[in-house]
């Protein structure tokens, strides 16, 4: 019908086509050698600036075409923001942010009553069954657990002493994995890498201290993650790592650490930003440092079942498309685990339970996940991936602690990207979390991600994120109640307009 | 002279006086007409408007008054700024700011080589030789140490751990003063003294946790230091004290305690804000907590003797009126001691040294005074004022931290402070360091100020001073070397204008 009637209509308009140098009646002759005159004109000037006008015509086609081809396509793609994203986000906003929500109280009882949930520990346990618990009160759809088998590692008791050139009591903490020793040794210092490489002749029966300046956390923590290795593979007895923090109040930070295969396991443990300069700073002065390296830490020789727990809303249209929001159960031992990561764990349950507590029923189905194990194995992630990636339509974790929220990183096709930044621009303007980039996702999620599917990660304002990360100052006194109902607002916002999304997401 | 010159000038003034009514000769005839009319009409006006003319003119009088007295004042007065404090206080300025001192690596060899400066310690007696040697190599007019006996505490191993409702070990340090103890009990929380005053009936065989939010240092260290004894009066067996500052990663605070005679000695030590608000949360919850104090502190039965040590550059018009400037030599067991006070202590010296190496000869004495025992005890600021007070013109003390100089806290005269402000305002303006309030001095300098001699404290940006205060945090990555130059720049500025003030100061 379509290109009928547009047949049909470029007859009618040649038929009464009058071009400019036809003569139609006589009593047009004056006016028509006016418009004669203004006929060759106008010829002359298209003759003389035909190359001008050829690129004014070719600028108005393109502008044209910028402007009406992404409304076309918009209007007529078969993947879109739904409707109803703007409506419910306005309310899930307004609820989360002007009215509450319970964040800040649930996550001070957590982390309360169970600090130090650490990958084996009773506390572990305890969490997920409390969050196991609530979650039925809450009357999710589904609430159930998946046993995962984790690494269980125990710090015991540890100290760090330098003995010469004085006695003096250092701040320290174990690396988790690191096996136990009681080691004494003279300390040689480096700052990198490269610098151990080239003082690998002097490393034989020492203690290697790395002493790298944080500059950012991926860069820095190989220290952590790779320091025992790559010391002992030089003949390194202990490995000391100045904490991966750019900022100390006599604040050791504690974390995984890996032993390479075919190189001897040797006790790791980090120091404080204190210590390590002073350390360094004796070194410069000429001064033998002399430290003993005392740890009882062993990883037992039985693996420990701790559980991923999880429940959803399902989804209305199409249930068995999941949309996964959470964050980790476990903690270090020593951490209270609020900001790392009891708060990603609330904000996304207390996300779902404002999608339900509002009477929003989702498309697709919603579900909260809290993984197990994340600090020291990623079994709780891997796990959850190997049993629901075929399930998964999008996933997002929060774990980069839950201050003022700014945006998501993003893992999945620039398309998706640029859908998401439709869903951010339309919805969470209110709470400034607008900032949609292409950049790492969780831990946890990242597994899912691995696996094909795309994924998010909540992104905070993490300026002070890794001043209190795997140490003794992650703990309430560090959150703030509406920091976190604007993290609530944007998890739900966002997840529920992925769930009502029109269409795929890659 | 002058007196007569002003007669001869007045008899001549009123000889030529004309009147306005008077008639000088016939010609004037018209014109006085005209001048006599003018003269009523002002006349009327006088009559008229007298008030607003008279309040007009004692206006007028007054303003005189307000910029000819003080000139007159400032002329004429016996004690006023020298003339040289502007010149040589630019130079000072010069040098320490533009051209850098010494501070920050002196102090960086000092608390590299001595951290930990404790009364009683061989650390602190180390680091007064060490300080004596430089001294006597800085080529000073006098150089010396006057013994001081000091109380002789010492930490030991020591502990704080949650048994219940989980078992937790507590980051904790003991509080200086503190018997020793192994104690497990409930532990009972308040928030003040009115509040066990309230609960004293439910005190007996508890832990007393004073969990204070931190106000201000003056009032919230009374729990610490007043705690023990408060909880002993009604019967508890321990005292836990929330760590007095306003921040915190996972770090304890120590600092002095004190017993009051005739209640019995418990043990007492500081927990971490994190571990404080954990134990109240849990009391919150209903929860039993139940703690382990472990301390093997003691006070030595014997006094251990240190030392002040001062050097000075002889004044050449008063050398037996001495300008004190110093900080003191001790630290905390925990602390490398950089900021309290190994910056105040280095910053004195290297002021005088900066005085010193611009062949400046300053008219009064100026003295860098390092006290001992200021921690614990104060024995040196009194063994001190003791010795010296009468020869003392002025003191300043630096023991607030050596950040951002702001001006100077003074103890003195409103004249005195007048006087400094003035100094200040002429010669500190590059450095902003003009604030100068009516206000605490230092512990030690304060034993001079209590003889009645006027005296001040170097006053800096202490923002962030109280969040690493007493902590394994106060160490050399807290210092900056150009807030430093600054705070050597005001000190020596200060005492070289002191010094060479003309008149007293009282």
């Amino acid at each position: 019908m379509a290109s009928q009637y547009t047949k049909l209509q470029s007859i009618e308009v040649e038929d009464n086509l009058l071009l400019p140098y036809q003569v139609s009646n006589p009593t047009q002759k004056k006016s028509q050698n006016k418009f004669a005159s203004y006929f060759y004109r106008v010829k002359g000037y298209i003759i003389k600036k035909w190359k001008i006008l050829l690129l004014l015509m070719f600028v108005l086609l393109l502008i044209a075409g910028v402007i009406l081809i992404p409304v076309l396509v918009l209007r007529y793609k078969t993947s879109t923001i739904s409707d109803q994203c703007d409506e419910y986000g306005k309310e899930i906003i307004n609820n989360a942010v002007q009215k509450g929500t319970e964040a800040y109280s649930r996550l001070s009882t957590l982390v309360t009553l169970f600090p130090g949930r650490l990958s084996g520990s009773e506390q572990l346990e305890n969490a997920i069954d409390w969050i196991q618990d609530m979650m039925l009160d809450d009357g999710f759809d589904l609430v159930k657990t998946d046993d995962v088998e984790v690494t269980h590692w125990v710090r015991g008791d540890e100290s760090a002493t330098i003995l010469q050139p004085y006695h003096r009591k250092m701040n320290m903490l174990g690396l988790g994995g690191s096996i136990a020793g009681n080691v004494t040794a003279e300390v040689i210092v480096v700052s990198s890498f490269d610098e151990l490489d080239t003082l690998q002749d002097q490393v034989k029966g020492k203690i290697v201290l790395f002493n790298a300046i944080f500059t950012n956390y991926s860069s820095t923590v190989q220290y952590r993650s790779g320091g025992a290795s790559a010391a002992a593979k030089y003949g390194g007895v202990a490995a000391l790592v100045r904490s991966i923090t750019p900022y100390s109040l006599g604040t050791p930070h504690t974390g995984v650490m890996f032993y390479q295969d075919g190189i001897d396991k040797i006790p790791t443990a980090a120091i404080t930003l204190e210590d390590a300069d002073l350390i360094q700073n004796l070194a410069i002065l000429n001064q033998t440092v002399i430290v003993n390296l005392y740890m009882e830490a062993q990883t037992m020789p039985t693996n420990a079942i701790s559980r991923n727990v999880m429940a959803q809303i399902n989804g209305s249209t199409y249930p068995d498309e999941v949309v996964v929001i959470g964050g980790h159960t476990d903690s270090w031992d020593v951490a209270q685990g609020a900001m790392d990561d009891g708060g990603g764990i609330v904000v996304a349950w207390e996300a779902l339970r404002l999608i339900k507590s509002l009477g929003i029923i989702p498309k697709r189905t919603i579900r909260v996940v809290g993984w197990t194990n994340e600090e020291n194995g990623a079994a709780g992630g891997a796990a959850y991936a190997q049993l629901y990636t075929n399930e998964t339509f999008f996933s997002i974790e929060s774990d980069i602690g839950v201050t003022q929220p700014l945006g998501f990183n993003v893992m999945a096709s620039e398309q998706t990207i640029t859908d998401l930044q439709l869903i951010a621009d339309k919805v969470l303007s209110p709470i400034k979390t607008t900032s949609i980039v292409e950049g790492e996702v969780g831990t946890d999620n990242g597994f899912l991600v691995s696996n094909g599917k795309p994924g998010a990660q909540l992104i905070t304002d993490e300026s002070k994120y890794f001043w209190y990360h795997h140490t003794a100052g992650d703990a309430m006194d560090k959150m703030d109640p509406s920091q976190m109902n604007q993290c609530v607002a944007a998890m739900a916002t966002m997840a529920l307009c992925i769930s009502n999304w029109v269409g795929q997401l890659n």
